[in-house]
């Protein structure tokens, strides 16, 4: 829906890279390339889990979300805008793990007195059938059996100001959004702040629900693609992003009221710049046709 | 899903009442009551729109979301639970009205600064075609057409402590929770404060976005219908529903960020007590499935 | 410093009237007044403490900041200013009580979890030194002695709409403000809303810290002495308050955030109204002198 | 009040150091070190106002907070204490400046419709005389003349994990604090998160109102002394202080509740680590006696 319309038809054909990290980083920032692409490119490459660990679930890094890259994105500049349509995302290895227990701040604060301290359970994934169930341990649920929904927890590109910012958190230039939105199939947008967009991804999930209220998806290593454009001279503030069915924007902040401050105020950006609908247009249409997900209940941890 | 047995058979054959409504209440609170029924009655009654107007499109009764009713149900007893299925939700009027603007509150406070003042659209609701289309004044959007999905704005029991409770917030009773999934076929539970629970209804949308945010839905009179079931002995604290999908729970509160710990120990205690979940099964199966919709953006607003 | 000029004179004599209450109120609203006041009038009363408790440290009403009035003020209507200069507030009895425990929702989240169950602590007033000691039960305090600052914790005017408010929570109108600042002394401005005013006054604090964040201040019933004034013509939006050193503005509001942009509001209000200054003004005049206590963190409390 | 028993007696006689900076930071972060000091040495240096000029009134680095520093303190270690005494805090040229219209942020959304664009008004610094005049434009305040009171607006230590944090903003590191009870005479203490501290010290105001409404302080270059000492093995999460007459903890979060759990935890972790105060304990103290002040407002703003 969104007219995506890249400054320049590639001149060379489009190329496919296999890219196969050795190192990961835990903060989104202009870390060094690990590969220069050109717009219209393709990357197929590998994730690690957030606990550091590899396809053959040992740990390679340390944990906290680890990125592989950052991706150079040639011709990207501030104040422009990356495209990443999200090719093929899935899980590379039969075990996943979640948490056991919600967060403390997603319950009355009186209540958080009864939880229990969080223990790690293990999921079985099959991406034959498609499901992931619950292995160990035992629980009243059996082996409560779910569909994969496999999507990336935490990516984004370098932000702005020789910032690094710690992929446990969120902002304008996407980040550990932890949105279950963003599945193979999607295309995001991101607003460019440096030279080369320099764009990381991790933190495989392969399911999760709405907020990632136990503190974790499904936590999984992830074999990923993705297919990069740039908008020329095209401004967002917050990530983007469309699907078969939406566009949606994402407010990444803490409270909730100002996420959704953020993801109003970008749509409304958006339906104007775009769709040439004026604030009474997009109140009326939003007004009566706007749907809100739980964008990210990201929690900053003191260490 | 959730086990409804009420505490008796009705001993008596159920009855069905015609209620025409001659008052209207701004506050939810212990009213005198306009009709006593019997567990497992249904009434069908009408309800004037957000600003009190009738049918006919004329005003009757102050602004605010008059209330229509309340409605004593016998045998519902403090710490017990009202079963609130409604049945049929239509409006009787060809007219609805939305406000243009959306809230300030609703986007970044600097944006704020653009937002051109509040005026009133006409939308045109076709119960026949199943639709709402924007009619005047005029727009880039034309005859905007959306789908009609009749809700309940506000409704709920009589709060606890003798509160009487504006029509413009909510809480632990309902009120005005500008939830759009509180449609007609959805079975809502709302905890009893007072003997005869005092059940009122109003503020009709012919449709609404997530949130409310331009601070209406379609605002329109409604035909109501709904049946009252009382569970003896079952003590809730904030109001749950279901529909033929899901079961949920609704928090009502500002921030954003506290309703969803409302609505989140809400629904562990449902899965605690009627499914048999402890706090760690519970938390596996909500933090991979969980989701969240915008409860409400109710915003309460100095005269 | 406000320039109070009340609409006229006196004509008669002011008077002081001696109220003895006979019953009490744990909402504010428009009930039915206990005495009829002039503009201008002392009275001199007394209150219970938050647990319903007199001077005998006798239960004599029900729990929840029990309120002595309401008290109609004649001449008071509504969109007019009620003036309340609080003339003293002292215990009259030597014993008070305190929460032992900090409320689960002013410590982090996981924090929460360390909490033990709240007892009640007693405390030895003595208005003689102005001093309140820590008696029972025995802690490594020893005997804590402090100095009385004597507040009323929660007390307002009715609110609009017919709204009744519980005294567990506050608003444009007052209520269970908890703020520190409110001594004998000092001057309090409320909005009124009906006519009369319908003044309501409770929840006594011998001392207390900013913010009541054990749920408590040290509890205890009082000897409470005011004097009304009414301003005619003029409409105010939040509670207001001077001493002799301050002007200053009350929100009342959850989240924190939205109590903050309610008082400065309310302030840029008055320095424009009464003092003259444009926003401009005002905001280089605030932005380098403003003060922010912490209102109230009244926690609205789940049956 | 607070038991500073630093590792060991300097063994060498305590330096200080002059440092004259010649390039400035706008993150917090492991950047290399400008200069090696002792546990124990002081240092006297200078900072550039927020929008990057020095004393002369001349830029000579971009706008932001820049920063003086970082300095490495031997001995400094993760999961220690540093120790920083602000000796002494002067402007060091005649001429601040401040905003003139508070941020949208701090009123009533709909109220912030009313607020004209920023501006920057100028004022006159007088350490002779202690005071700063309002200079320029003209308003109806006249040449308004308020007492200095120098204060350090952005200071702190680099963060963990290799992030880069803005000094738009502050976190548990210290960084935009803009706390006007950081002046010289104070002791403040930070957890330190990489080998050698690495303090940052910027962003000076010659007055500042609570919660730096109008989004500055009084702006201005600053000369700077301070002192520097390590508690070894001690290990705190959130920046502490003292001074004459208070010890206090700074949360640094939005939404202002979350910063208000932050700073009361921290102070209960105090309290029970260093007084030998239990929860019990030190909720009778903190209740009674705690008092708030609005530690920040800090706005992340989008680029």
């Amino acid at each position: 829906m969104y007219p995506v319309t890249p400054s320049r038809t590639p001149s060379s054909p489009m190329a496919t890279h296999h890219f196969e990290p050795s190192h990961y980083h835990t903060t989104i920032s202009p870390h060094e390339p690990v590969l220069r692409i050109a717009d219209g490119d393709t990357v197929m490459t590998s994730t690690v889990d957030a606990m550091g660990k590899d396809a053959r679930d040992k740990p390679v890094t340390p944990r906290g979300n680890p990125q592989t890259g950052p991706f150079y994105i040639e011709g990207a500049e501030p104040d422009e805008t990356l495209v990443v349509r999200l090719d093929r995302i899935f899980p590379n290895r039969p075990i996943g793990y979640t948490a056991s227990i919600v967060a403390a701040n997603v319950v009355d604060p009186a209540y958080a007195r009864k939880l229990p301290e969080r223990e790690l359970f293990e999921w079985r994934i099959d991406n034959q059938s498609g499901t992931a169930t619950l292995l160990k341990p035992e629980t009243k649920l059996g082996s409560l059996t779910i569909p994969l929904a496999p999507m990336l927890g935490c990516f984004g590109v370098a932000p702005s100001d020789g910032q690094a910012i710690s992929t446990a958190t969120s902002a304008e230039h996407g980040g550990n959004m932890d949105y279950r939105g963003l599945v193979a199939g999607v295309t995001v947008y991101f607003p460019v702040f440096v030279p080369g967009a320099l764009l990381h991804v991790g933190d495989g999930h392969a399911a999760q629900g709405d907020g990632e209220i136990v503190g974790t998806g499904i936590e999984i290593s992830m074999e990923v693609e993705f297919t990069v454009r740039v908008i020329k001279g095209k401004r967002i503030f917050w990530p983007r992003g469309e699907n078969a069915e939406y566009i949606f924007t994402v407010g990444n902040a803490r409270p909730l009221d100002q996420a959704v401050q953020h993801a109003t105020t970008e749509m409304l950006r958006w339906l104007n710049e775009d769709y040439g609908l004026d604030l009474i247009d997009a109140s009326l249409l939003l007004g009566q046709c706007f749907e809100y997900d739980r964008v990210t209940s990201s929690i900053r941890r003191t260490r």
